[in-house]
């Protein structure tokens, strides 16, 4: 396994010409720019790409399920195989510990792996069938038999700070294979070698598998205009995205705006509320200071589910919490950010927050963030539910190691805070005996403000499993009806379609009279595993 | 039951102040203006009408699935307690026979009741729960649960061709309220009475059941002004419509556009091509003559899910086929449109088509349409598949008793006209004895065109089940991934949540342990009707 990078876009199996702009990556935790050069795809390569996605696109969905399972599973045993080269060159371009990437694999491993479980099962696919009734009156009813299928060819767009688990072949590629969608990946430009590593792993698997190439390409852009170029193209049908708030809706407006519009799944913006009951910090404020400043810190606060917002009401116990969250803060170790934008960014806006009139910092790391290692240093504020209420512009997220406590009169302060909040990813509820009341007032208002609720935990780590939902109302995506981690993610890349009167010969698979795949189906509304009789 | 109409709109069971401009349906079959005066919608009475819904959410949606189940069946029943005044309204209002409009009460109303079924017996909500695994390594598995919730007030646009089974409490009213939406119903001009009748029978339904008189609101306006505001509205949070591709591509730029952008499930346009393959032909061309009119004529052609386009090879059988359509369509009476604009639109569109150079009118009606009876004559012509293919302006929806026959040459040029369709509804394959081989190859193209797939049969008379897809690539829906049809629908209104280490108490019945509600669940990806042990 050679790790030699050619810096070039791989376009349905072949290594793109070169060509395009250069550029490099480089390494947040030293500044050393990183060999070799990363070319730049033209408009011509991403036609390309998309041309043989939409020609790979009719062989690749109409092989059998258990091949895209294969497939994903190829996918995981390549990644493996690319071994430890592949983790020094991840944490080179990102500064993630080596432990953290460690991790991520296996995530990432573990998920095309539960995708393939889920594909080869099947069921997903929601097979219903309504036999004829050909003695009904007034009319007959015809057979009808409805599943779904699959969309198109998937854009999809690496995330920064998941360079493996949320990036070329993390979860929006994942469910996007996995229903039958060719993908083709925009690189993240901050980890260009590692995208490059991970993309050859799918091709080889592509290879191993006797799929068509087309199946996958990766490109490597400069930013906006390729980005858009890639949502505009006809051959597109959807599109995954995590990042900003400005890239994620301008990636929207340009799918909407297209003569034929596609759906966009942006994961863009999440404070990621956290209120705090009084029993709860009653019982153990401490151990609750602890873990959130674990979570506020955990990569650096470069999640998109950190707690940027951490609610509760004035008392004793509130003051012990903020005084010992402040005293955690202080001798907290500074991180190195994934980027110096990121950095930035995250200066910029938390600066927005704390130079605010009504917001007082009660901590900051004692460490000094050293400016060529890219480091940022944990702070945490304060402000009153009355400020937060008159000051919209207090409820703005700061990627990184930061959080602001609001400090609410009572619980209908709470409350107010709780209905004042815009679209979230997660809201988070720490209850202790006899907070119930409250919980049971503050609960409906927190559903319809995000899309998963976490009780006595903290939001960051967030698991791939079935149940799992990471979506919520806007801004935090821009489709609240969809999850992007989980299985349930890979109903974001299909569609129903029906057969009436269609013969058992012409029928696909799923909705032939034997039910040979052995699905659960839903027969004249009773949910099933026999044939129809 | 008094039938008198107050000619306003209904705000949240409070009928709407006079004052906006003042309109009149009118009888297509004579052209009597019909009394009474409507009153346009101010922006005051859509912002009513919203805020109403946004208030009566919280309690509508906490209530009991089988409240809700109660409510649709209430609302059955009190529209079928209307009796005859209100099929009289509606042919009144539309021309629509009588016969017709029964047969549509009948459907609307079972419509009505089998979301009640499917609401009552719960599972749609698709409830997901991966248990706690404590011991696991690296890291313990947090209990995640996730369901389906309500979105959040939906704005419905009624349908001018189902003045019953797409309007007011027709299929988008129906699945929103399955779903625990609140409603808010943007009248059709052209059955204002027949909207307010309906109307009535809803608010008096939630009176019955207890349910907030928010849950429902009807605003009778004019035109483009009213519907963009209510879909601009904040408190809109989905929008539901059947029409014009103009009107339903504005709804949807609208949408999009909102600081907010929420989903449009708009349902636009389609030609529902039809297949006749050669043996098909050849066993039983005139029966498909017969049929296939029948299809282009039903409603006066007025279905979305009329066939506009007819494919065949060339051949003697071919020839004979075109000849037996034409002599039927020689004897087929004229029908009355339902508004002269809807007249003078298909007048406009056929005209396009027929006037092609490239198009021969095969056959017209022998009977002269009435002007004053809106009435519309049945025709047919013919363009071969070279022409056909090489202007796409042929490729136009003419709504009204008008289908276009493109002869080929070949089966390939057969297959390059599928390949050349855009989005649509439904598609049709006539198939007889020896011509599977050429099914196999028109099946995965038309898969890609379209939301239905019809063998041996027509494409008109929607079935209302389980396994219906009414739904099609753009332009024939702005949302592929929905059906607007069927009980699929009410996905159309509703988000995953996910619940993280929530106590029992604090869940929703769905998700208890003990499955209180004896919904099948997925339970560590396993689906069964099992109490979480």
């Amino acid at each position: 396994m050679t790790t030699t990078l050619h810096g070039r876009s791989l376009l349905a199996g072949s290594i793109a010409q070169p060509g395009g702009k250069k550029f490099r990556a480089s390494n947040p935790a030293t500044g050393e720019q990183l060999a070799p050069d990363f070319h730049e795809a033209s408009a011509a390569d991403v036609d390309a790409a998309l041309a043989a996605a939409a020609a790979a696109f009719s062989e690749y969905r109409a092989r059998p399920a258990t091949d895209r399972a294969h497939l994903l599973e190829t996918i995981a045993a390549a990644i493996e195989a690319l071994g430890d080269p592949l983790l020094a060159r991840a944490n080179a371009e990102t500064g993630l510990p080596l432990a953290r990437l460690t991790g991520e694999r296996a995530r990432t491993c573990g998920q095309l792996r539960l995708f393939a479980a889920v594909v080869r099962e099947g069921s997903w696919v929601d097979a219903r069938i309504d036999p004829a009734l050909p003695d009904r009156k007034p009319l007959p009813r015809p057979d009808l038999r409805r599943m779904l299928i699959p969309l198109g060819p998937v854009v999809v767009f690496g995330s920064s700070n998941f360079p493996l688990a949320f990036s070329v072949a993390g979860g929006d590629t994942t469910s996007a294979l996995a229903a039958g969608c060719p993908v083709v990946v925009k690189a993240h430009r901050a980890h260009p070698g590692t995208s490059e590593l991970v993309g050859g792993a799918i091709g080889r698997a592509l290879s191993t598998c006797g799929l068509p190439a087309g199946v996958f390409s990766l490109i490597h852009g400069g930013g906006a205009t390729v980005g858009i170029a890639m949502v505009q193209h006809p051959a597109t049908t959807a599109v995954g995205f995590t990042g900003s708030h400005a890239a994620g809706r301008a990636l929207f407006d340009a799918a909407a705006s297209r003569p034929h519009p596609i759906p966009v799944f942006a994961e863009m913006s999440s404070l990621n509320p956290v209120f705090l009951l009084p029993a709860a910090l009653r019982e153990r404020g401490t151990a609750i200071a602890q873990g959130l400043l674990g979570s506020v810190t955990l990569g650096v606060g470069q999640f998109c589910t950190k707690p940027g917002l951490v609610f509760a009401i004035r008392s004793r116990e509130t003051d012990a919490f903020v005084a010992a969250l402040a005293e955690q803060v202080r001798a907290a170790p500074c991180g190195t950010m994934l980027t110096s934008g990121i950095r930035d960014n995250f200066v910029e806006n938390r600066a927005k927050i704390t130079g605010h009139s009504a917001v007082r910092i009660v901590a900051v790391s004692g460490a000094a963030p050293a400016d060529i290692r890219t480091e940022a240093a944990p702070g945490v504020a304060t402000t009153s539910a009355r400020e937060f209420l008159a000051h919209p512009d207090l409820a703005i997220e700061a990627f990184g190691p930061f959080t602001l406590i609001v400090l609410a009169e009572n619980a209908d302060e709470l409350a107010a805070c709780a209905r004042a909040l815009d679209g979230q990813l997660t809201a988070t509820l720490h209850l202790g005996a006899g907070d119930d009341a409250a919980a049971r007032q503050l609960q409906p208002i927190l559903e319809r403000v995000a899309g998963r609720i976490v009780v006595n935990g903290f939001p960051t780590g967030v698991e791939v499993s079935h149940a799992m939902n990471h979506g919520g109302p806007y801004p935090a995506t821009t489709d609240v009806r969809f999850t992007s981690v989980g299985t349930a993610a890979l109903l974001r890349f299909a569609r129903p379609i029906c057969y009436q009167n269609t013969p058992d010969a012409l029928l696909p698979d799923a909705l032939k009279n034997a039910n040979p795949l052995g699905l659960n189906r839903l027969i004249d509304g009773k949910l099933t595993r026999e044939p129809v009789s």
